[in-house]
């Protein structure tokens, strides 16, 4: 069973080269482009070269691709496609959603202090703009009671709350049906910065039932950069207003250009993308398509959790390693600290024995990602890498 | 002469394969790529597939990309690079722009029955969202007193001009510095939709003046789908707010969590992409840097024009052809109908002639682009497809 494990590991990473020249521990930024994403974007970057972009034949094909992969990420979160739209990323999915809200001043809005500047730029853009007022929940890490946290803040004003389904910086899954619930009896929105979770952790998008949620396409789902997807449930889409938009976002014929009016385009394709380089529309297409035929997404989202688990327990049994992230609230993201060194230090001498990390501002620690891709192995060397970096610390100190 | 001039058309040829299968007409949509775009595009994409897009080595290289493109972009149209936002496409600038305005209800705003969708659905969005009453200026075809006809709906509460310097329609390059003379003086602001100027007309943006000029990269300027740019003059920055925002939109470290307060980024990076595939960065330097030392700006905007010239007299001079195109005010759109054959009709029979050209839903017609890569020779051949069309046609009926 064991062997079988490796061979599949080893298969998949045969697919990644990325993951070859180092130990990979930062999917949280970008993921590692699998060899059929990286074909399928060439081949059509080389056709559009070749033949041009303004041949009929070529627009025939590429006018599949948005309904292709809009589907393949309906079917991966367990959603309609018409509650998938096209995003570049996650961010773009925020902005979609709080720009997507008529404010009025003196609205409130939530947002915890384990945010992205994702979410919060838009949040606080629309602060200045339209006199919402904020509310910052103090959630810690992450752990402990986070709804109550969130519903003590919670006013007649208050309109949403803004927040991470997995915590980019500590790390922390929050339990975010609950925190649905409370939202929904209060008749508060629930914006979701989806950025760590997507492609991580196993969704059920109507089971958890948040009223937006906001994707990233490069990080755990191994897409190219700039892409992603925003799900709002097809009954709350007239919720949210559009904001930028293109002739893609309303219907065909639909405007009248003497008065401004115009009909939104159908489903949650109002919000797509505005603008659309389509080899990363194919390789969007690629990438779920190796995670779902070839990987498996709940292989990987299970691998996933026991490797974040393995490293945080292999961090842990180092003395002098404060890992910050809560053990029984977490998925593939371990942020930790080591006394005396410095993250900027640790993630410098780690990168010098060829493993990448990432350092977090807030709050100031290292960041480890555990891809399905990784190997029980690179997680020990992970260990041991921290053990000589503190030995040669101490060394060199004394 | 002819023969030089000749030689380095054959040279620039050369480098467009789009151009070589098919007489290529309609860069008004997507110009061809040029080699030298495919390559730096495909070099950086293999490197990112190969070497991931997590390591510090590269992030080091991507981050001179957008200084490069500001510099190249604001060397041509010269202005200031800090005067350049790095956009997707000119939608998006227009929806930066248009957006960009704290818009009170009862505003007015001003648009032409002359406006793509890109300009005008922002404009609507904003009709909507903020009670903003549209006046349309019907400006014809785009000749005669276009700045009278502006100015006369212009009341006190007219805070913006939405207009085309280039309508994608009729062709018609519209009086831009008289515009902006006239609107100046009521203190109304120009917001320019450039999808068909830049790169096809001389432009000198602190001449002509407009509040915002909204650029595409894909058209005239022959770069990647998914690229453009918007000039804001550097005083009058202030006078937009951010919309779309990420981390990249605010000065590094300016942001107070607690109450949302934050500070824009420095010049008109502010209004940057909020998504960037590097790649299509890469390929837009490329382009800029291909026309600027290899095309040569000013030879391309003489021969677009002169080419343009050429294809409306070609077509002026068919019985049975009216060209819309008013030829005192044009660059290189050519747009025109043939007695008794449908838009829909003739491009279909040009395209079975090897000749690509487009429709326009108002008004009605075939539109030409004349690039700077084409040749007389095809715009000959374009006039003889449509007599042997128009021949066809009268035999089929007879």
């Amino acid at each position: 069973m064991a062997v079988q494990v490796d061979t599949k590991v080893e298969a998949i990473r045969a697919q990644l080269p990325a993951v070859q020249s180092t130990v990979y521990l930062n999917t949280g930024t970008n993921g590692p482009l699998p060899r059929s994403v990286h074909q399928a974007m060439s081949e059509l970057a080389l056709e559009e070269f070749e033949t041009g972009r303004i041949n009929m034949a070529g627009w025939m094909k590429k006018a599949e691709l948005k309904p292709k992969a809009r589907a393949l990420l309906a079917s991966a979160f367990r959603v309609q496609p018409s509650e998938i739209a096209l995003t570049q990323l996650t961010t773009e999915g925020m902005n979609v959603l709080i720009h997507g809200i008529d404010w009025q001043r003196g609205d409130e809005a939530i947002i915890t202090n384990l945010e992205h500047p994702g979410g919060q730029l838009p949040l606080y853009v629309v602060a200045r703009r339209a006199g919402v007022q904020l509310r910052l929940a103090d959630l810690g890490i992450g752990d402990g009671d986070v709804a109550g946290k969130i519903e003590r803040l919670i006013t007649r004003r208050t309109r949403a709350v803004v927040l991470s389904h997995l915590a980019w910086n500590t790390g922390a899954l929050l339990p975010l049906k609950e925190i649905v619930d409370v939202c929904r009896r209060h008749g508060v929105l629930v914006l979701v910065d989806a950025a760590q979770s997507a492609g991580s952790v196993d969704l059920d998008l109507h089971d958890l039932d948040p009223d937006g949620y906001a994707m990233p396409g490069q990080k755990w789902l191994c897409g190219p950069e700039g892409t992603g997807s925003l799900y709002i449930r097809e009954d709350r889409l007239g919720w949210f207003q559009q904001t930028y938009v293109n002739y893609g976002s309303v219907l065909y014929g639909s405007t009248d250009d003497v008065g401004g009016f115009f009909t939104p385009n159908a489903g949650a394709a109002r919000f797509d993308r505005i603008a659309t380089y389509f080899p990363l529309i194919a390789g969007q297409i690629a990438a779920m398509e190796w995670l779902v035929n070839d990987v498996g997404l709940p292989w990987a989202y299970d691998r996933i959790s026991r490797l974040g688990k393995l490293c945080h327990d292999t961090l842990t049994n180092i003395d002098g390693v404060t890992v910050i992230t809560p053990r029984d609230r977490m998925a593939g993201l371990v942020s930790f600290n080591v006394a005396g060194i410095t993250p900027d230090a640790l993630v410098t001498a780690l990168s010098d024995r060829g493993i990448t990390t990432r350092t977090i501002p807030h709050p100031a620690c290292v960041r480890v990602s555990t891809g399905f891709y990784n190997t029980e192995e690179e997680i020990e060397r992970l260990g041991a890498a921290i053990e000589e970096i503190m030995r040669d610390h101490a060394n060199a100190g004394s």
